[in-house]
């Protein structure tokens, strides 16, 4: 690392979870990171990040730790990247944004504004409500400059995330009475590192689920990030898929009036012209999971239907990385002035 | 075998498939099925039905023998079932009711009514179109008693018999104009037994797809036994999963008028009430993949939303054995009047 | 069921486990087989029996029950089949058999003939090592007739009897200083039905790896079963496959003088010529474990090396069919004097 | 790229295969390689380089083209990658080294020393027999300071990289008359990007199945490289699993004296003090596939049996990493004096 590039200090608590670990993996290669902590609950019952990472070892700091507040103190770091649980998230950012440091939230304490509707969907009372209006909803392509400086963003869903970066370029076009329809399905890994009957080889290898139909968590931060009333009609369904990492959201829109491909390719494609994690694909070839996995990328596709009257998008992204880790760190690069791309190349 | 017990004579062209092979040894089981003969264009390069199934081979006749008309003709079954390419069973059958035989088609060649719309479909001329009005389309549990002694049954495709058996039901309550949503997730063994890239494991494992987007040729047929004039808005897309066998519906719907779980419960039940393969779920409870894979069944489950104004439906079926090969067996036992399960339990 | 068949009636404690399940949809198709009661750790957890197999729920008799050994009694089984965990079966069995029932055990129980050894593989006392002697080891095909009338059955290990079916025909012919080397892999659901997170999908798709490498419990019982002291060399190596069923033993010996391919063949044919469920193949050609999976089927195949001096055995079976509940089945047949393949077919 | 880091110019004959797709991506990454072209024959049948790796497309000249000696020659490579058939390699090599190129060979057409074992094991006369004493057997650990200025590299094979890897370093304690025998795991890749119905996703989820075992292309070059006479007692036999990348060899073999896990762990641990990409792991710890899949790391485990007289041994390699492209990159590295994990770290 040479001396004149401006390093931050990066915590990362949580850091052996799926998201957690791709997280510090990121932040390890990173140039202008300089990784002071790592904390897990799992302890020492992980295998430790410098087998799973020998070359990435030497690079990450004293190990993986049992979380202790005093400990990541101590660490003194500028920023703390949290994959916690969302209770975890809630209660620690505020004692950490009080001691000056910035944090990243990997976790959904932050991403919705209205308390009454995240104690709905979360099924407790926010304890630091106060900053759900001043958290940056990190969809870091629709972030414009807020994040330049902010001192807490909220990583947005892997579910939002394929389903927002579709539909937002095309929003003002939908006929405004007819449900949009989001049909996505997620690989295992969404679901976290746990021990779960429900999500062992054996119950999932050749089968396939839908699950969450009568209301998923993740409805309400879309509906928000729309700028959609609670009850808009809109029909959000997710899917489990025996694969480990991906995610593909398939969704069914009808527009206001007739579209031609050239004009929705070019809105897609103004959207992101700057953006160098998104590529639309041209008219009728949809993107599959693999051509995205393992990457920070996302991919669009399109296929206009019944004379330009309708359309199906298809959105793909890596649920552990544009869905998580690797937006975090685009988020980071972001609020710290670092090129974008820094750390995911 | 009881001696006094009446048996049909049956042929298989087509009797490697994936789905000729399920169907070959469901016949093989069958009471009052007796093979005459089994054909297939493989010959004798795939694994013999006697080594896959020795306690069934000796109840299989002479073989699997490569398909010549006049072998076919010799062997004088009462029943041909076509395991074979639409252009095959389309010249085929023609010739087979001829000769008095019965006919029960596997592939698309006689399931849609109108020979343009064929056509377009299948991108060849239909060289028997007269028949196309006399086949009997065989969604068992739709079908009446124009089943019982009917010369050609056209079995339904995979992907309609999941989404008609689901929408079927509860049809006359849609609101008109807003499109149906069906987005649906195959198994890849319905593409067929094939040596292609795009299906091999290193491509699929790990991976999800959607295909045919801008109009697969499964959706004028689910119009037409839907009975909406082709046009209709309707949004059917297909995917592939990485599994081998299953498929599972997902169908979003909205509703001229708001619904309770009750009333459509008791519709769903009602519709399948006398139908030994159709389960229908609790409100709120998605069948997934696993509970039908294997089986001819099929099992249906629906959750309201939005105060009762729109409902998702899931759909599952095994698209080898209701899809095709078991859905085969219950016609075949209607044409001739046996069991419905026979053959079957 | 015709009036005049004798039936026997069986229970099922452990009858939702994956072991168990399979072997419970086997007795509902017994025609010579009556469910008086099924049992569960699981009680209400689990879906129903009747959900999973709707056709057979009438002759499951009442449900599944958690297990009361009162509840048991009463239901009067004339035989009882344990697919409950090894300290469980060691407890239960004395009692059942005390009481005149006939008990069909899918642990590990009394699968060992010394004390000794059961205690230094499973951890435990035997309670009831006075059984051990008295049980008889069901490999089916080489337990003669000490099956016939047997009071207590024990059902043997996945990994032995994909290893004892191959070994055991050629067993005479092998060099004595050179250790047998068995390379064996199954699939998940031998590890049974638990939450444990490194049998969950996100760590075993897309992997593989040994275990047990230090000693299998799996090993004293080959060793017992082939005749070898404990010590002699002998190479046993279990690994986890990313599918659900099916196991397949790779197994590598030294003749003590060179063999033909033709003399092989001879022995593995005259060993199973009359067992409905093994079949051998010819010299070179090896089975895969999809041509056994789901079934109650074994398959084995052989090839030479080195002029005839060392051969490769392979050795495939479904862990949960042969491996384990069709075993039983097999075993109660033979313990009853019913033919071999009732309910198998 | 700084300006005064040298750089070499290189073309990648096979860009588009599973292995060249690798390589080409990680020679786009290498700061001190500079691509002058891509060559595939699939040509424009499979997605462009750019859309798979949009952030790395700007590194990669101008794209993959189909094969022609005129435009290789014209892009004025110092070195040519050849992820080739063999036969292709065998033709091509010799071609380039005249007009001066470094060549570093992925397919197996340089790896056998003895042009007569070379035609038994692929069916054809070598070519160039001349360059096959030349040719550098590129296991980079075990190359010593051959590789430096070599002008024609063969890169070791997937199976061997992962047997001699972990043999190698206990060679000479292994007992003489005892066969070692390698049983080996691999991932579908190692098939090649190919439309092959025995590698299609229906024929091999949920299997598993052994293959080559009367003798398999790789063996000969084991032999070659463990300087065993052909004909040593040696047992490899390779299987395929249902994963796409990954590559497990369980290693089983006698000593002629007992050994100690201290002794055994010093020697791998010796063996590979200085190689930055082979690990070590404690005794009776054996790596999965998934602890180096995606990594241009192998790892080996060990475990005593027998009071030290016998040990098993773990190898694992991801086969399209260290099995193909990143040894490639390795050997590159050592040809030209680069550091050895430029380009794969």
């Amino acid at each position: 690392m040479d001396s004149d590039v401006r390093t931050v200090r990066v915590a990362v608590v949580g850091a052996t979870g799926y998201s957690g670990a791709e997280l510090t993996v990121l932040l390890a290669r990173h140039r202008q990171a300089e990784i002071s902590s790592l904390f897990s609950s799992e302890g020492g019952k992980s295998a430790p990040f410098s087998r799973l990472h020998p070359a990435l070892a030497a690079r990450s700091g004293p190990g993986v730790r049992p979380f202790r507040l005093e400990a990541l103190l101590e660490s003194a770091p500028d920023a703390v990247f949290l994959a916690t649980p969302h209770e975890t998230s809630a209660e620690l950012a505020p004692n950490l944004l009080e001691r000056g440091m910035s944090v990243i939230d990997i976790s959904a304490a932050f991403r919705l504004k209205n308390p009454a509707v995240f104690e709905a969907a979360y099924g407790f009372a926010h304890p630091a409500p106060q900053l759900l209006t001043e958290a940056v909803y990190g969809l870091t392509e629709w972030s414009g400059d807020r994040l330049l400086g902010a001192r807490l963003v909220a990583n947005p869903g892997c579910y939002p995330t394929s389903v927002l970066l579709a539909l937002k370029p095309i929003l003002d076009l939908l006929a405004p009475a007819i449900p949009v329809v989001c049909d996505s399905k997620s690989g295992t890994s969404g679901a976290g590192k746990k021990a779960d009957l429900a999500f062992s080889f054996s119950e999932l290898s050749e089968n396939h689920k839908a699950y969450g139909v009568s209301g998923h968590r993740h409805e309400p931060e879309m509906l928000q990030e729309l700028g959609l009333a609670p009850g808009t009609p809109f029909s959000f369904v997710p899917h489990l898929l025996p694969i480990v990492r991906g995610m593909l959201s398939t969704i069914h829109v009808s527009f206001a009036a007739p579209q031609t491909a050239e004009d929705l390719f070019s809105r897609f494609a103004a959207a992101y012209a700057g953006s160098p994690f998104v590529s639309v694909r041209p008219h009728g070839e949809m993107p599959d999971v693999r051509s995205v996995a393992n990457t920070p990328n996302a991919a669009i596709g399109f296929c206009l239907r019944d004379g330009g009257r309708r359309a199906v998008l298809v959105s793909v992204i890596d649920n552990l990385l544009k869905g998580a880790a690797s937006q975090a760190v685009q988020n980071f690069n972001r609020v710290f002035g670092f090129p974008e791309t820094e750390g995911l190349e």
